[in-house]
């Protein structure tokens, strides 16, 4: 795969939450690494409830390694 | 998307928890951007014991990394 | 929503267990405010493996933050 | 309730699993206090491959935790 | 039960891992004590791709204490 | 098994991440030895965005692990 991710640091925690959501996906994307089969998937998992929460719960887990390399922006 | 967290630093735990609950939310809005989807869903899994449980769940997890940003609000 | 939450110290490891028990609860409670609402569910899921095991993880998790933040009652 | 958690301090690493799986049962008890509810819902559930891994999943959360109270047993 | 678990430390990374898989077996164990139940479970889970990647997941999360136990194997 | 994990360093954070995924896999693999099952199943939980999401976190849960035994890469 194409270079991705150079580095976990952000200058805010904003980028670092969306570093996480980018995190997530690519979590998604490495085990199906079709587009057109992510796209198929979209508009259902999009309206489950359900599927939203598991989806954000992988993203507050990626978080919690990106505010950590960051040192929780304490110095920002 | 605008701006929307500029810190993880809150005064006190409660707040902070809020905080958690705030992204445990960004994150789905992230996946599902349609306010108006959200809404459609929100009956629904308000009424359901387990969306309720894992929504908690991934407030836990950000409420660990905001209580690890505020050195567990100590020095409070 | 009232201040419910000012510290996450607790005297003992079993204060802070139950106290991460109040938080699973409340982040329910955040997302479904309707005590009504929430006590209908109560008898079905007290009554479900899975979501009791679900609850107990979501103990598990903000048992972590909590014992974290009392430095594992090691000086008690 | 009685007093049941006066330490996260184990002698061994295995005392500390075994203290991490009744961290799991009581997570299940304080929402279901009934100790017949409890039992009624066993056999289903330990005869559930989802359930099982779930619980383990609990006790590996709950260890974590006693782990680091432990200081992972290093000077023992 | 027998003594199992005596240390955390392992020589290698692919040691603690393995050691990982262990304790996920073992908190099985504990909620299911009879082999035969278990063994009977086996198959079907086995074939499970949700129960599969469930039980990564308990690795994952044992794996992480027993890394962090052995700080990550930075001086092997 | 044979060796396949002598260190959890790597040169940048996205090799980390492909380490992540390797590990999630072989948590699969340790349950699950057979290749031809494992191969079965893949075109089911490829189109379904749960597993997907689930393996998702599997990853997330290794690279906390992978990006704290790196240092987060602090230096690279």
């Amino acid at each position: 795969m194409d270079t991705w991710l150079t580095s976990l640091r952000t200058d805010t925690p904003q980028a670092g939450f969306e570093l996480a959501i980018k995190l997530a996906r690519m979590g998604v994307k490495y085990t199906q690494p079709s587009a057109e089969a992510r796209d198929r998937l979209r508009p259902a998992y999009a309206e489950d409830a359900n599927a939203l929460i598991a989806s954000s719960q992988v993203v507050a887990i990626n978080f919690q390694t990106i505010a950590s390399a960051n040192d929780y922006w304490r110095s920002a």
